[in-house]
């Protein structure tokens, strides 16, 4: 975990700074990399450097579409914690309300009703909160 | 499962009609119909009718997302026999072989190394099949 | 999603009135379907037509099984939300609550004991609010 | 894991010989148990003493509806080699072939269409090798 | 679940004993057993006797390494209620914090990083709550 | 993926040189390797600078007992390419084959019998190649 901040660390800032709302009080997103950084910062740093620098900057997809892949698999294999946050990135970087209940839809043909289900309840507290920040 | 051919059915065989290669020789997507329809011919009808006639041909989505969203699911899922009926499809709505190992790549993140190093395997597979039918 | 009500929404709908508890007040079987209609009004659609129409109206297995194979399916893959209103569906199609028990432990060889004892603290939940109602 | 034939092992061994065919040849099942014998022998035990002899003995539930539970999780949590195992002790104990196919179906609506998909396509191998046994 | 108590549950007591934390007040740990036995006492005998007294008891591996083990394994698995007990169970049998913390990085790489989040988040509460006990 | 190579590739490397039998053919281990430097490399290079470079190098838990962790996770998970391989790399860092038996009897309790099942199966295959080559 040496040379910090290395040129992965800055690449990955630069995502973070994309995806985080800039709303002046700490959201979702910022707490939970709050919480990662509390107990395990070499973690945290491996989200800036590994997740953000050299996976999410890949110019192969943008964003948008990233986020949309991100919220079908998060909401398949259940990680309701991950889901919310990325359910509110998803809508900071571009994708609409009604395409990410639409990506919802589509991953529950493969895994079930209930996941989405699930995901359905997440999407509504992210919208809820959303609306009362006053944001789409 | 009453009054067959139904609208949904109808609309369904077009989605089929756009993501099954037309190759005069029997491709994986088709060999997978011809097992459910032998084994258990209802299930061949919901896939038909609510996969392709209810979810897939709903326009909030196209179909080159769609199925970025599928392999991405399929992948973290470990469904190996679907994921690689779905590369297929993948390709054959028109997303890259670059786009389709890139997903495979974004939902490591999410889902982890073993589940992207199979995908990757079956990925290969499908690649040289097609390579050796000719087919991008 | 076209001519509703049609034959597979009243065929969902029969099967709706079979599995929800007459009470007069709201259930936790019917939050849940008012919480998918708020959101996607879509998938509250598809859960009548589909899943209740197509599937759990199918003659070859009755509710009282078909309850007791979906409570072990979700305590095995940790559908938590689902869990708790399909042990209670479980349980008003007719299934005891020491059968309601004894699917979970049949499922634990298979699944492991973390999502049966999951299961169960979600079983206690239920069985003291149907207790509160004065329901078996 | 002392005291052997203790009570618990000649109550598993009961389970065993009700569910394994009398063919005269070595079944699907009983070549399971043999790999496990020969790697593991006290996993052998724990399946004849704590599976066999500890839960599916129990009288609460009968084999027949125990297998449909068990055909149900195999297929939802996509265990493979057990699931071909459990399709032919299900058939073995009673339950017909159209209830197999119909606890995959109804699975599916919890754990999506490919755990669905994969199982019937070992159902259909368990159906042939049966056909080619002569049993039902 | 005949004989009790048996030779079985003794050997199981004596590992309860060495993972229950001697607090004077109700630990999480003893809570669970707790709500285990109230709705379903044979799944408490059954973890006596053969989670505790068949496996954990085995002298192959220590507690020390089972412990870490079953970290990564709950971790991965996504089951949180028994991850936050074994988290404190894998502490009181003689892991560190940092050991801790370490399975969970390790896992991530095969399991992705949203399970090691949550993991994160639980073994923080964990921390919390034994600072608070006044124990490490 | 800048400026290979890097610090972290040669910390890497050291992992791999200690992980990776020293047979003068290709193991199962170099084999996958192999395979997705084929088809992805990048991903390959993740591999070497990620896993190997920055968590499997980490000094607060040493490769024997990391591998025992893996080999649990990847039996529960059920992810099979990856489980072949680490149960060979498992024995090469030192584990004993009684230990990795025994890691996946630990996790039996967690993730169930099936996993453990097969996870048993593949065992029994690495440790007859290993025998083949003469090596315990």
């Amino acid at each position: 975990m040496a040379d910090h901040p290395s040129e992965r660390y800055q690449r990955g800032m630069q995502v973070i700074r994309k995806i985080l709302p800039d709303t002046g009080v700490a959201s979702t997103e910022e707490n939970l990399m709050d919480m990662i950084n509390d107990i395990a910062p070499d973690v945290g740093q491996m989200v800036v450097e590994f997740v953000m620098g050299d996976i999410l900057s890949r110019p192969a997809l943008d964003l948008v579409t990233r986020e949309k892949i991100t919220v079908g698999v998060l909401t398949a294999i259940g990680a309701e914690l991950e889901l919310e946050t990325h359910i509110g990135i998803a809508l900071e970087v571009g994708n609409s309300r009604q395409e990410v209940i639409e990506v919802i839809i589509q991953q529950m043909v493969y895994a079930g009703f209930p996941r989405a289900v699930t995901a359905l309840k997440i999407a509504r507290e992210v919208f809820r909160k959303r609306d009362a920040r006053g944001v789409s």
